[in-house]
């Protein structure tokens, strides 16, 4: 024998679903049910709850389960975005070893936000380096846009999603009903994803949202077109990571809102939402995207008045800090393997990318979001409200 | 829009590579720096080395390194088994970090022992979502196991590999002469894993061990026998996983000496290498081979012997606390989704999977591999020596 050299070439088939399931958590409603016992070898499923869903939807979800007799453990966790730490990843290890999760049955089942969902994924990655799990959103921003990805991830000294997989779990279970218990500003936080989605790939989301921004807040999305809105976002979501679920591309539209913006949050993690600092970075962005021509000044404004109808902020400190941004980007940068690759929108839903935006764009388009910003300000005092 | 479910079904393409490189770290020998500077785009390499590779190579290395120009830090892990932690995960990811690793260049290299592999592989799998790296094997055991497996892995709370996951390297370059530094114990404890692969799949690499053992071990593998059985070793190896990387199939040859061992491995972290524990849980399968018939008494004798000629123990303590095997044997079960799909072996070379064994056969199986270790121990008292 004396080959000295092998080489392992392999395929590995992922396939996952989303499906809406209205009234999850009815007695008369048995998907969810099924879900936790079709798999069952009679262990203990681990459902893991966010603390803010246990608070609201704890006693509901407790008579479901013991309804449809399902031996389970509840493990609650913080889904604030301080608490997306490797911590709270291994609580949820030791709990699926303690419970004696199996390798491919009696899977765990995470409901929550984004936060959560994210922690709990990046989990069963790693137990037994990798187990199956359902994932139910409840909010605005988990239900358009972790639901669907196959990214895990937590924060690691400073650094937004440092830590993290491509996993998805096979099953996503969507309950647009959970939302009339979000609040007013974890909605527009949710709007701020689907923002994006409209600006970068589709018009008629973006005209959703124009016309019916604040009424689609008010009513947390529970219109018709609440629901067009979400679903419109779901497909554009899987429509871009069809074809690049493990981002081998690293030119990703879906990148636009998520340049400046991650360095900047977790600055003022205390202060912004995840939705909101996308909002601003996809109002920077369309900034900058008009210093080269793509969108005229009438569109950027539509575009921030879009955000603002949404509840979103059209302005923060945080970019007033040129260094901060230059820094965000070129943390960003080592994310796309050195290049910028900077997602902006050229006309409203449709997307390119730059590669050679220098600081001076950067601050002068900071500088005119913080002009627009303080316009929009004073408008506000002089009609006698604020935000 | 009236969809309300949505799937994604993707494939993901895995190829990596496993390259005998003779003479790595010589001045001369370019490939090390070839593979380091082929992706640079002048970042810092981070290159971390287990601290015992460190101490016997490390002039080398620097040397090595400064002669290509290769911009690098370097970072040491420790390589017992009770630092195979999280916590070194995070040590590296965190020197990826600072060092400003990308997502697809500038892939750091690690070099060591099957610990160190397996952390660095676990980090490089996490940072980012997963980055490249290179690995370079200086054990025996990590040379012909960790080098071609794509798995990751640390141990969690007294369980061993509990987190990891599939991640394999593109490259990893094998370069045996570091075995002539490794310590005899070391050597053993690697041929524990070829031991392994002879009994389940090659009858002429059993053969090889059977009738040169003592002398593979006292020369390090360094002769044309060695070089045979080292690539015998990894070429089972490929062939077991190359259709069963993420192991969808849960009946695995390979698993052979992994049923019982882990847990008893882990009580007896201080006494018991990886290797060691491997081949005492091959003998004692083997002896429950016996029992249904498929092995004859001689069988057995041989097999005993061979791990004897390696210099590798066949017993410990710890296999006559059957509470602990039967704890080990359900917590394999669970990393089996149910079943015991316990691998032995119907004869020399050829592998068989059993699903009923019972606590008593387990039993009475241990209790014959004490008598064996017993009768064995005192004919070694009549010639004088002792282990």
């Amino acid at each position: 024998m004396s080959t000295d050299r092998w080489t392992i070439s392999t395929q590995l088939d992922v396939s996952y679903e989303i499906r809406e399931t209205p009234s999850l958590l009815d007695l008369d409603n048995p998907t969810l049910a099924d879900v936790l016992t079709s798999d069952s070898q009679g262990g203990t499923k681990l459902v893991i709850v966010d603390r803010a869903v246990a608070r609201l939807y704890g006693a509901r979800l407790e008579r479901y389960l013991k309804e449809y007799d399902v031996p389970h453990r509840l493990l609650e966790l913080l889904g604030d975005e301080g608490r997306k730490t490797m911590g709270q990843v291994l609580q949820v290890i030791s709990a699926l070893n303690e419970v004696g999760t199996l390798r491919a049955s009696d899977a765990p089942v995470a409901i929550g936000g984004g936060v959560v969902l994210d922690v709990v994924g990046l989990a069963a990655s790693l137990y037994r380096r990798g187990i199956p799990h359902t994932r139910v959103p409840t909010t605005l921003l988990s239900l358009v846009d972790v639901s669907v990805a196959a990214k895990t991830g937590v924060n690691f000294q400073g650094f937004r999603n440092r830590i993290g997989s491509y996993s998805p779990p096979p099953l996503t279970l969507v309950d647009p009903a959970f939302l009339s218990t979000v609040s007013t500003r974890q909605i527009s936080n949710g709007g701020g994803e689907i923002f994006k989605m409209g600006l970068i790939k589709d018009p008629a989301l973006f005209a959703l949202l124009e016309n019916g921004g604040p009424a689609l807040v008010a009513n947390k999305f529970q219109s018709p077109e609440g629901a067009e809105a979400i679903r419109r976002a779901i497909a554009g979501m899987i429509d871009e990571l069809r074809n690049n679920l493990w981002e081998k591309d690293l030119r990703r539209a879906v990148d636009y809102g998520h340049s400046f913006s991650p360095l900047v949050e977790m600055r003022h993690v205390q202060q912004l939402l995840h939705g909101e600092a996308v909002a601003l970075d996809c109002l920077l962005s369309a900034f900058i995207a008009h210093g080269r021509g793509y969108l005229n000044h009438h569109e950027v404004d539509r575009i921030a008045a879009t955000a603002t109808g949404l509840g979103l902020p059209t302005w923060h400190p945080g970019f007033a800090d040129t260094d901060l941004l230059m820094q965000a980007l070129a943390d960003t940068m080592r994310h796309r393997n050195g290049n910028q690759n900077l997602p902006v929108v050229e006309s409203i839903g449709r997307a390119t990318f730059l590669n050679d935006v220098s600081a001076e764009e950067i601050a002068d388009a900071a500088h005119r979001m913080k002009r627009l910003g303080e316009h929009q300000e004073s408008e506000l005092v002089q009609r006698g409200t604020n935000r």
